[in-house]
């Protein structure tokens, strides 16, 4: 069975409590935005598309709630988390279907449908990188659980992988919240795609080693020039790569792009709780007096971006501007932050 | 009090348990150079300068064990981990004190004070790199519990602090084993120097923005041309400090120069097991059936070094190969693997 981040049906929101697995698969019931963006908020949904879809869904459910408007529910969803753009597409598409008088649930179904068929694009466009016994680096969780289905820097993994194409996978493990040895080693569990989990300091030893031939990550927010950010170390791993040669792609459906900034600068990076960093599980690993910084993303010039591997195939940095000035395709959001 | 990893005494070497650091000060007390392997093979002890001082205990130990010789101690120490140099030094030092029919405590004694006395001196070269208000970023833990006192990295940290150099240190927490967040972030609060434990995949954000003036670590091995092995991770800090035109600083004494090896593609690099890297504590992070690759260190090409920080002063890496010539100053040692 595949994998999937999270479902709606008679007016419940179901998500898959991330925070959990893979030592416990536990599925949470929202029935209002204040619950979705709680789970937003607090990482039981994440992942750039697929927190776009839960708050898409979240607008759906506000709008069944006695005495929600669709401005408050908008207010209540974008307060959540600021980086991903997905986030800020998703609730603005449903909004603009519930302004329009048009069925809010109907509005969300179908932005779910769209974010679900453009990832399976991206891992038909993508499968072609990879040729027979590549070892693919990947950094935090661009899988299914972080976009409904299929995933996007997984999902040309999977495709590779179906179409017989033998791969192996580095799984960084990606601290703090270790998205890559909890969530994205347990995908590839589930499809029996040979893989080995790394510290995020071993990525550079690989790297330099010759034993990586491409690194794909996923994104929350693309800028206009290719500048994107995405998970904290996301960075590094461009840099290095780009310094030993090894292409570095990028993978992101229509919703991730933000064509209305001009470059990375100005993207807003959330900084969470430093919990995170001193703690893991109940173990408190620094000494008490100590204090922490926890950036969870970071934003990499488009310059170490070999390729984005979009829904229509595969694009250099340089095509991008032009191409989001051709065909927007998407609902124009607000400015977001 | 000043920090101490280990002291020798009544014929017994006290160690400090590292692996229970910060929670915990256990020390431990071994009277056999049996007893010192295993606490240098399950890293109570760590550090390349500290684990060659633990050697050349182990070696004093051994001379006064009934039926023990000097070669049997020499291999049982010499098989612990291959890739510290100091390791072989140490043992090696008091080896040739033993054959001459020196005292062999004696010879480890006045082995530690050098090391001791040349950390001091680190401190003093280096401590005029930092100027007010720098931040400074540092790898894993080269400090007093590394290398019996003052550590490498953190020697001229700790100057440049008791000089009234306020300094402010980012400590990557230096997965797997965590020495960062565990053992630097506890040496530095026993002095009050302000810090914030990040997460490895944060260093390249903060080079990036500008918030890193140097970094500095210590190292496991140093071939004759500047390239060098320490905790992995200090390669990807190498190379994207390098990038954004941060200074790059390795500290070490003389024992951790290997002047036998022309360049840093023959230092052996331990591969570790795979559940420091699959758990934390008791926790279980990775599903049951993911595997890992757990490499403890990374070699870093001298190219993205700006200087080493020696006990007579920093040295740029164009200037090692000759000095070593001229100065090897410490006794020869066979290869080690």
């Amino acid at each position: 069975m595949t994998v999937r981040a999270l479902w709606y049906d008679r007016h419940t929101l179901h998500l898959i409590d991330q925070r959990r697995l893979p030592g416990h698969l536990v599925v949470r019931h929202l029935r209002t935005v204040q619950g979705t963006a709680e789970a937003i908020r607090t990482m039981v949904v994440r992942g750039a598309p697929a927190i776009g879809v839960a708050a898409a869904f979240g607008m759906a459910l506000a709008s069944r709630q006695r005495g929600m408007t669709a401005l408050r529910a908008v207010g209540i969803l974008r307060a959540t988390r600021p980086t991903a753009y997905d986030l800020f597409v998703g609730i603005e598409t449903v909004r603009r279907a519930w302004a329009r008088g048009e069925d809010a649930e109907d509005a969300a179904v179908a932005y779910c449908a769209r974010v679900v068929a453009e990832c399976r694009k991206i891992g038909e466009a993508g499968a072609p990188l990879f040729r027979q016994a590549n070892k693919v680096l990947t950094h935090c969780n661009a899988g299914a659980l972080a976009t409904v289905e299929w995933g996007t820097a997984l999902a040309p993994i999977r495709v590779a992988h179906d179409r017989g194409v033998r791969l192996f996978v580095w799984v960084d493990e990606t601290r703090p919240l270790l998205q890559g040895s909890r969530l994205t080693a347990w995908e590839l569990t589930q499809e029996k795609i040979p893989h080995a989990v790394i510290a995020d300091n071993a990525a550079g030893y690989y790297l330099h080693n010759g034993d990586v031939d491409a690194v794909i990550v996923g994104a929350d927010r693309i800028a206009r020039n290719g500048d994107f950010a995405n998970k904290i170390g996301t960075y590094e791993k461009a840099v290095v790569a780009h310094e030993n040669d090894v292409p570095f792609y990028v993978a992101a459906p229509w919703s991730t792009f933000d064509a209305s900034r001009p470059d990375g600068t100005t993207i807003p990076v959330e900084e969470r709780d430093e919990s995170e960093v001193l703690e893991i599980g109940d173990l408190r690993i620094a000494p008490k007096k100590s204090r922490a910084r926890n950036p969870a993303f970071d934003v990499t010039p488009a310059k170490y971006v070999t390729g984005f591997v979009t829904p229509i195939g595969v694009m250099r940095p340089s095509q991008l501007p032009g191409f989001l000035l051709r065909h927007g395709g998407r609902p124009k959001t607000p400015s977001s932050t």
